[in-house]
């Protein structure tokens, strides 16, 4: 027997066998998945408690807590094994009371929202003229009596998010850097009903002043562009009691199911449970948490075990500082080459498309590219048995936030897809509420979501396999949301 | 010679002669007031004067009283003559302070927004459980002690204006004669980012109890049916400071291009000048108001001068009383004979699509068939002059607010058409503001109506001469806009 074991080993290294492949070998397992996942509402409802129920939860907040508390409850109902909380010290911003107005040439109210991060104005706010902007090399080639003293407001229309996103981030220490008093930044969505959406500005850069940040809606920005067009001097008034408080404690969220065969061996999937402290953080990321939790509550339904641990992990403070997904990576040690895959879903839960998968491009990018191939193959296999969800697109550059220490680690990212056709329209505003879910879709993300974790936890070889160095710290994609 | 005449009116009397198609006659100047108004953005510049200059402007306001100053201003910029202001007095309702909360099962703003013609709260407002509603028959088919005491919402999801638009209208006597103390309906729109959207409520009904009427955010009607299916009670605090004061003296805007050979007959056309208290009514209807100007001022400065005297109306007060299309029709008395055509801008100006002609109805629904037809045949004939902007439709059922009293009285109405993709997202809300508008649309908007109105004015023959009993009160329909 050890001689034959010895002869397949050697067989093995000139020529792999032919596998089968994963669709023919998981299909009958997908077809329940699938099936409980469209005949079931209790995604919704958990949205519902989530969301209506507790409401928006920024790092810090007490709705936080009771957010984190009911997930948990949530897994153990679902009987998940080993449910915990893993602290995590997060930081705590405040908004405060806030307003601005346009003072010249009209009276006019503005919509306005802070930006998280952003440092408040003195007591009695700030009162300056505005020197409107396209872009980052419009404000470079303005004299410096343009900018100095003035509140620049960041007119730029929206694109795709990673371009426009960075007048909120970077805009703020580039017109600190000119002298500018506040830093005002158009919405950053392709749409807007007068509604100003937040999210975090850039650190501070400790050699420039702090001024203070904040967002107008759509219509704002581009009516004070107008005014500006027309030779009107426009002026703004904008009070804010925004500040950063000590940093708090605050926990991801995690349950599993235990692998039946390789039990060391973890496929992760999660979203934040953290949102803004606007809107009720539906789509971000309320879906990504209750379809995470899902997956594995209709996995462990079914009585089904995957070969790997399939775990659960709802992480915090994505927002504002992604304390949760560093402490989570960190948490691991050299334990993280057992993490076969990190699966991330913060897109929202529109229509599902498919997965992005990132860790590739360590084959791609380097000299393993037969390994990547195979590896996108396997990858598409999977995809073959969410093609009648629509939602069997497998594509290259995954990432996310909350999984990007980990893909820094080595580890395989996935990123779930939706089609996002809505997505900014009300990321990061009053406007992100359940009623933006279409129960349906949120069925549907559920089960491309259960099948594809399933199946990477389940599947006789990882897809794959950390590279030769556990710790190579090959670039993966952060991205702010 | 007289002889001839007699002669050639016999033979006309029975066979009219075959008249040159409308377009063949038309196009030289069509072309030139398409060609010039497409290479100017001065409509647009009026637009930002009317909406970021003054700002909105509800009957009664200052700012309603400014914009009428400017618009008899810019009339008389273009040269129009008899530019004259025709006083009317109009209701004044004022908003006050106002907002709402969900108070059970947890606190939460609501995003609300008063009624216009609502009366306030008692000071210190209501607070009442909520019955949720999603029609006249659902509210009726309850038993008394589920409504008696209780805020009515009505969360009534948007089919077609006319119809949801019946549950802002009519939904607050329907809920006061079942004894509800307050009535809430779900924005009437098909989107929102959480915006709610005002307009008038329904005249009071003496008989029953004056109630407080206001609108809420899709999202928030939705959240709130969501919480009571679940089994959870709602109860809501509202609080409104409206009020209606004494009726106040206003004025409609007028100035014209007197006919070059029968002065009398008049071709008017116009929107309306006022709006409500929030965003900056740009669609609704700002833009009415300076295509129509704008019509005139191209004809003017190309030259031109039609048959028939071409007036430029800017009614007032058509939000919460259309007291100035009253006072117009009214005024006229019997003259009202001489109006060949009555044509209004009052759905925007999104995409032209054509126009929408309404007396012909008083032809087809009665006995003059051959007449509607010819009359119809006619303005496909102007249609076809449109047809390059894509805003040659032309179609039937024309009506609109202001020109109501015109046709009870038959005067030819035309009724502006446009796409209205997104009007009802905008509409009465914070959205309404000039970047709506599309500075390319608008010209092509400018383009249509200018070519509509001179043909109305100048050819030979009026399309639909008034009919015999120049009094008939045939039914035109009125729009509440």
């Amino acid at each position: 027997m050890i001689g034959l074991a010895l002869l397949t080993a050697c067989v093995m290294a000139v020529a792999p066998p032919a596998r089968a492949p994963l669709d023919s070998l998981y299909r009958p397992t997908a077809e329940r998945l699938i099936g409980a996942a469209l005949a079931s509402d209790h995604a919704y409802l958990r949205l519902s408690q989530l969301c209506d129920g507790i409401g928006h939860r920024l790092s810090g907040s007490p709705e936080l807590d009771r957010a984190i508390a009911w997930a948990a409850n949530a897994m153990r109902e679902d009987r998940l094994e080993r449910v915990r909380l893993q602290p995590v010290m997060v930081p705590r911003w405040v908004r405060g009371a806030e307003h601005a107005e346009m003072v010249e040439p009209g009276p006019q109210a503005l919509a306005m929202m802070g930006l998280g991060r952003s440092v408040g104005t003195p007591p009695g706010g700030i009162t300056a003229d505005v020197v409107g902007v396209g872009s980052f090399a419009e404000l470079d080639s303005l004299p410096d009596a343009a900018v100095r003293g003035k509140i620049v407001l960041w007119d730029v229309p929206f694109t795709k998010y990673s371009e426009t996103v960075r007048y909120r981030t970077a805009g703020t220490n580039r017109a600190a850097a000119r002298g500018a008093v506040a830093s005002l930044v158009r919405t950053v969505g392709p749409a807007s009903l007068r509604s100003p959406h937040t999210g975090s500005t850039g650190t501070y850069v400790d050699s420039l002043p702090k001024i203070p940040a904040a967002a107008v809606s759509i219509e704002d920005a581009v009516m004070m562009r107008r005014l500006m067009a027309r030779g009107e001097r426009v002026r703004v008034h904008v009070e804010m009691g925004a500040s950063t408080l000590p940093d708090v404690l605050s926990h991801n969220v995690m349950g599993e199911i235990r692998g039946r065969e390789r039990p060391d061996e973890v496929v992760v999937v999660g979203g934040h449970i953290d949102s803004w402290d606007v809107g009720r953080g539906a789509q971000d990321d309320g879906g990504g948490c209750v379809i995470s939790m899902e997956a594995l509550r209709l996995i462990r339904q079914l009585g089904l075990r995957p070969r790997r641990t399939l775990r659960c992990a709802l992480w915090t403070n994505e927002e504002n500082g992604a304390r949760g997904a560093q402490a989570y990576a960190e948490s691991l040690g050299a334990f993280v080459g057992r993490h076969v895959a990190a699966v991330e879903s913060d897109g929202g839960v529109e229509r599902a498309v498919g997965f992005n998968f990132g860790a590739f491009r360590l084959g791609t990018d380097s000299t393993d590219a037969p390994r990547a191939a195979r590896a996108t193959a396997r990858a598409r296999e999977i995809g073959r048995l969410l093609e009648g969800l629509g939602a069997g697109q497998i594509g290259l550059d995954g990432g996310g936030t909350d999984i990007a220490p980990l893909m820094k680690k080595g580890v395989l990212g996935v990123e779930h897809r939706t089609t996002m056709e809505h997505y900014f329209d009300w990321h990061h505003s009053q406007a992100d509420t359940p009623d933006k879910v279409d129960p349906v879709e949120l069925r549907k993300n559920v089960a491309a979501l259960a099948v594809m974790v399933y199946v990477l936890a389940d599947m006789p070889e990882p897809l794959a396999p950390p590279p030769p160095a556990a710790t190579a710290t090959a670039a993966a994609p952060a991205r702010t949301r």
